[in-house]
């Protein structure tokens, strides 16, 4: 595994969640790491949301220590604020580093008031339990329905040298990122700026966590931070930026696809591509609007080739186009031209359409260059049994 | 039932649907019918709608007989606007009524071309058919995954004597109205000029179908028309307009209940209730929101009191609000109170959840005073299996 130097990650389980299984994480970066993140758009953010955007503004940009609980999200709780400071306080105390250095994220079940103790009191063991080589135990705690561990990592050789970027994340329902979503923290040992990062960080998650939907619906707490330590020696030339760039894409695409891949009852993965819009937030919202269709996503459940449903649902998004100038491709196969039926075997394609990976393709001609890409999965039964039972 | 004079129902097989049951409606009036009608706003529209509105501007808002079939959308066809023409045409000429009188509608699967002939062969059959007493029949005629027949009916005394107004409509999924939604028939033997039609039927629909919500997507067919063919001899005087407005409004408000109370895998009917909203805008996006996530569906499909999805699905609906000023009733049960979670028995909420029944009410404090009213249904897994093998 190629992970960044410089960092030590923990984990614990401190009775936040029944089933017992850890469920709170530690990252700690030495030294201290300049930072960047995107939160949830949701109007109703959750308190470690609130305190994770104070910390970053006090440090300018700086985190040295990041604290993460599963099970509980600590939203629309009347302790909510006062909780997240004190376990940031604890983190600081126990760290000896300033207070505004330590970042919160929380994810589970909202409105339900967080005990602050029992993380305080889990806090010695898990700091304790600090190790560079833990980061996969830390990628497990943060889960909550998720049913697999999602982490991605690259290197890349900058003025000569090795540099890393690794990541982990977690997400599988709830998944509708307008600005950032679920918890993603990306971890590299290159010296960069907060400002730089910033920059870096917003461009990255347009084509990547802003470009997924598993279900439509945007979390309270969904936060993506991005540390960059310097403990590489490395600071990229502005000629090497753009590698750096685009390495940091690569891991935030990985992660985010990882997410729907493993999508609340998902059995299949699905990348839908849009050319020829004449905007690319025209090509955006086409893409969106066919993502989150539960027409199309159960469609692709059933292996039905019903492109019916798919320029239906692009003639939802509020777009302006004409119907007549649209051809559609289903795993390579052209279903629709010209906004009719193309002429292909139903059979044939039901088969291609049982692979665990869909394409959908809509062209329109006449409008503009502009395209998209967007990834969501299948809508299945399983989805509604996880849902229905989620606190019970 | 107070079946309104004047009209004529017949239903035939023609052979359109596989499954052997009524596929082909008619309903005539004599005399010629005022009539107003409100159609889809996707960008994709059906033949039977660019003709439907296409008769409508030509013969100034007079409809004589409405052709109506089930099991193919004629939409995103090669032939689709002559198949529409010609079926309204063969009707007209076995009528002897101007073709631009004849009104076509269409609902199924959408992208496989409508054989006219099957409609054209089977019309002098329908035609001898036609009775008063068939109105049933007609409005089991036009259903697709519906598992029960929809109707309404109110008689209202205007100038002391009766007239009655009597809706048909169908709709189980793809329900997500802007404009209007599905397919419905509501007849009226009142006199009225269409453009007083029109207006009347903007304002009820308002209020009615375009409060209800199965799976957030809107059809390529979706027609709502209104007929008034005056065979009560019955002119409203302008205070009774009011008078015949509300029992319009009660008739489509019937009807597109019902569309909800039979969506696709439904077991529950959610009513959503918001006061105090900043505008009537806003109340509506809030309450569409909440309609629409996938997330607050499936935990009343599973008797789940979590109202953290509801303020989170509120908390995306784009509109600006203070979380912490914010009150949630569940079945009546305070649940959230200032945002954070209320003292309530959560296993005597579970067993009122487990009514067929639920009510959704947000309260928000400081904006203002604009409410909506906005009904949706449970999401299930039975949604899942019929949309999964829909066409197969």
């Amino acid at each position: 595994m190629n992970l960044p130097q410089g960092y030590r990650y923990s984990s614990i389980y401190a009775g936040i969640r029944k089933q017992k299984r850890d469920d709170l994480a530690l990252i700690v970066s030495q030294p201290p790491a300049s930072a960047a993140a995107v939160f949830t758009e949701n109007r109703v953010q959750a308190a470690p949301v609130r305190i994770g955007r104070f910390h970053l503004e006090q440090s300018r940009g700086v985190v040295s220590a990041v604290l993460i609980n599963a099970g509980n999200a600590n939203c629309a709780t009347r302790t909510g604020d006062r909780v997240a400071l004190a376990c940031c306080d604890a983190v600081a105390k126990h760290l000896r580093i300033p207070a505004e250095q330590a970042f919160p994220a929380s994810t589970g079940v909202i409105g339900v008031e967080l005990d602050a103790s029992l993380i305080t009191n889990a806090l010695p063991k898990l700091i304790q339990g600090l190790a560079p080589s833990r980061f996969e135990d830390a990628a497990r705690a943060i889960l909550t329905t998720d049913t697999v561990m999602k982490t991605a990592h690259r290197k890349l050789t900058l003025r000569r040298r090795a540099v890393r970027i690794a990541g982990m994340t977690k997400g599988s329902g709830m998944i509708h990122p307008r600005m950032a979503t679920t918890l993603g923290f990306v971890m590299t040992d290159a010296k960069l700026t907060p400002s730089l990062l910033a920059s870096l960080l917003t461009r990255a998650v347009k084509r990547s966590y802003n470009r997924i939907s598993v279900d439509g619906d945007t979390s309270t707490n969904d936060t993506l931070l991005l540390l960059a330590n310097g403990a590489s020696g490395i600071e990229p030339t502005d000629k090497e930026l753009l590698k750096f760039e685009e390495a940091l894409s690569e891991v935030l695409e990985d992660l985010a696809k990882q997410i729907v891949r493993d999508g609340e009852g998902a059995r299949k993965f699905i990348t839908i591509e849009i050319a020829g819009a004449a905007s690319e937030d025209a090509a955006d919202r086409l893409a969106r609007a066919i993502a989150n269709s539960p027409l199309v996503k159960t469609a692709i459940a059933g292996s039905d080739p019903n492109w019916g449903r798919i320029i239906s649902a692009a003639g939802n998004a509020g777009v302006p186009f004409d119907p007549a100038k649209v051809d559609i491709h289903l795993q390579g196969v052209l279903v629709c031209q010209g906004g009719v039926a193309a002429d292909f075997s139903e059979s044939e394609l039901k088969k291609k359409l049982d692979s665990k990976e869909s394409l959908i393709q809509l062209t329109f001609h006449g409008r503009g260059s502009a395209s998209a890409r967007f990834w969501t999965c299948d809508l299945t039964e399983k989805y509604i049994e996880i849902n229905a039972s989620y606190r019970t």
